[in-house]
């Protein structure tokens, strides 16, 4: 009897650890969440996992067997298998985490960061399906991304190409997290949303107080004064499309795509961001890119793209694997 | 007896067209030089080479083969091997190149634009010999790019992926050529060198004309100005460096290449333009690149690199060809 093969995939968060066992289809066989902050030590999530993999699986019977491990996590090191002193994660240094897994299951584990491994399953579940050369574009906290170059994500020298969230748009402006000033994410995210209203509110009324409406502002606020037709709020997506679409512009004078996914919570605005964000990026384009180039939402659902791109990224190794036996 | 086979490169410019035949060694075996204005229709260029070609080979005798043509031409698609809608030629609209050669010589022609050729030309004779992942800039009149990624260029969905030069860094700065403001080549290259030094004389002596002092300013003078200590060449070095670094620290989020290459007029001015620009990549580089990038001249000498680099490109496709066959 031909075994069915499921992949683990495990997208790691700050705040949560999504986990869920995928076939090569794109079905998700089962979905759970844990809490990131249970796990101090990497050890113990890998334990925990672990231990709920081979229990899932010895539920689901004979007919399924675990073929791989794929982990997106934020500093995720493709070419090592690493987690690199991620910012929004408590542990410590360089964390092997691909060989924890592989020395616990016995299965070939895939590590990258989120984006990355969004980008692999936008191309095998989602819209990106005929394509060889796009970006892939997250869109939430921050600015994270993807790029296929000849149907395989770009990794570069060390694993960590694709920073387009770090790319400095304004060579002095807004503060970033990173320490620079200018970087493409400060704008272009909910969180940059956020931080233009408050900076709109302020130009209109100088007597506000920032920090104090930052308490009750939020990309859904934001999103429903807009709708009503409040101007601060349109002024607001319509700068920050501005600046994506500059942004997407310079991108593209690199790796020149076919076309330019864009997901997360900023790409749940619709028209509102999609419009300016589309004006201004063919308006920046160099002549030779001119309407050849697609800004599309991703297909994949919101609640399954990380899994989901977590196992692309173990099948599209397998596939890799199985073209280069004669 | 084994023939040495032998590659015929050409470097198409505005203004002329070099001519080489090259070993797979990289010596150049002939090297002539004609007036791209002799030659109004691409097809008496393509018929005048072509005899010439013959010729050589006829001249050097029973010894030697050739293989292929290699084409570094602007505007050049390296998928279709076509020059398309190149500012600097004469020639309009698309030029099908690539076939046109192999029509009158029958043999692989492969073509790309100057700066792809170059940065293929470093890592087959150069000093990205033992390198997979790297950036070659061109600063001469304007800025071009190579992109090598995996050991291969970066073409992208098109052809025309890699040109760096038009990536905006000042979003309302300096009109460029190309009809855009604030591109990086009007900044980073000897023709930007320029422009900041007669603004900055201009800065000290708002009375002069900038256009007369245009007359008697280039590269040259700014740089014998400079070695001789004068505050305002030295500030020009220092500015475009700045400009440099800054660029190229974001490119590094594109691909995190190993090394990135510099080649052209404004390199020749050595630690000028390379010590500022060195300090400004790395204070602009994002935390997780940091001291891990070097900024290197080319090992191409001037007046060999654009042959040796359109050698190169039909050197490198038979050598994946080769490398396909079983």
């Amino acid at each position: 009897m031909m075994k069915t093969q499921l992949v683990a995939a495990l997208d790691i968060g700050g705040t949560n650890v999504r986990f869920g066992l995928v076939d090569a289809a794109g079905a998700i066989h089962t979905h759970r969440s844990l809490k990131t902050s249970d796990f101090p030590e990497p050890e113990e999530l890998v334990e925990k996992l672990s231990a709920t993999i081979k229990e899932t699986l010895y539920d689901l019977g004979d007919a399924y067997t675990l073929v791989g491990v794929g982990v997106g996590a934020p500093n995720g090191n493709y070419y090592k298998g690493t987690i690199e002193f991620a910012p929004n994660l408590k542990w410590y240094g360089v964390v092997p985490l691909a060989k924890m897994f592989e020395e616990k299951l016995r299965v070939t584990t895939v590590l990258t960061n989120d984006a990355n491994a969004a980008a692999i399953g936008e191309m095998m579940f989602g819209g990106a399906k005929d394509m060889k050369n796009f970006l892939f574009i997250t869109l939430g906290t921050g600015l994270g991304s993807g790029i296929v170059v000849n149907g395989q994500v770009l990794y570069g020298h060390d694993g960590f190409a694709g920073e387009l969230g770090h790319v400095i748009i304004f060579p002095d402006g807004r503060l970033c997290a990173c320490g620079r000033k200018g970087c493409a994410e400060r704008y272009c995210s909910v969180t940059g949303l956020k931080q233009t209203y408050l900076e709109l509110l302020k130009r209109e009324d100088p007597s506000i107080d920032p920090e104090k409406e930052a308490e009750r502002v939020d990309g859904q606020y934001i999103y429903e004064k807009a709708m009503e037709g409040d101007a601060l709020a349109l002024e607001t997506f319509t700068y920050t499309g501005e600046i994506l679409g500059l942004s997407l512009a310079n991108a593209v004078a690199f790796t020149s795509p076919q076309a330019i996914f864009l997901f997360g919570g900023l790409v749940n605005s619709g028209d509102l961001i999609f419009r300016p964000t589309r004006e201004s990026f063919e308006r920046n384009l160099l002549n030779i890119y001119k309407g050849k180039i697609k800004i599309l939402p991703s297909l994949l659902k919101e609640d399954e793209a990380a899994i989901l791109g977590a196992a692309s990224l173990v099948w599209k190794e397998l596939e890799i694997k199985s073209a280069m036996i004669p």
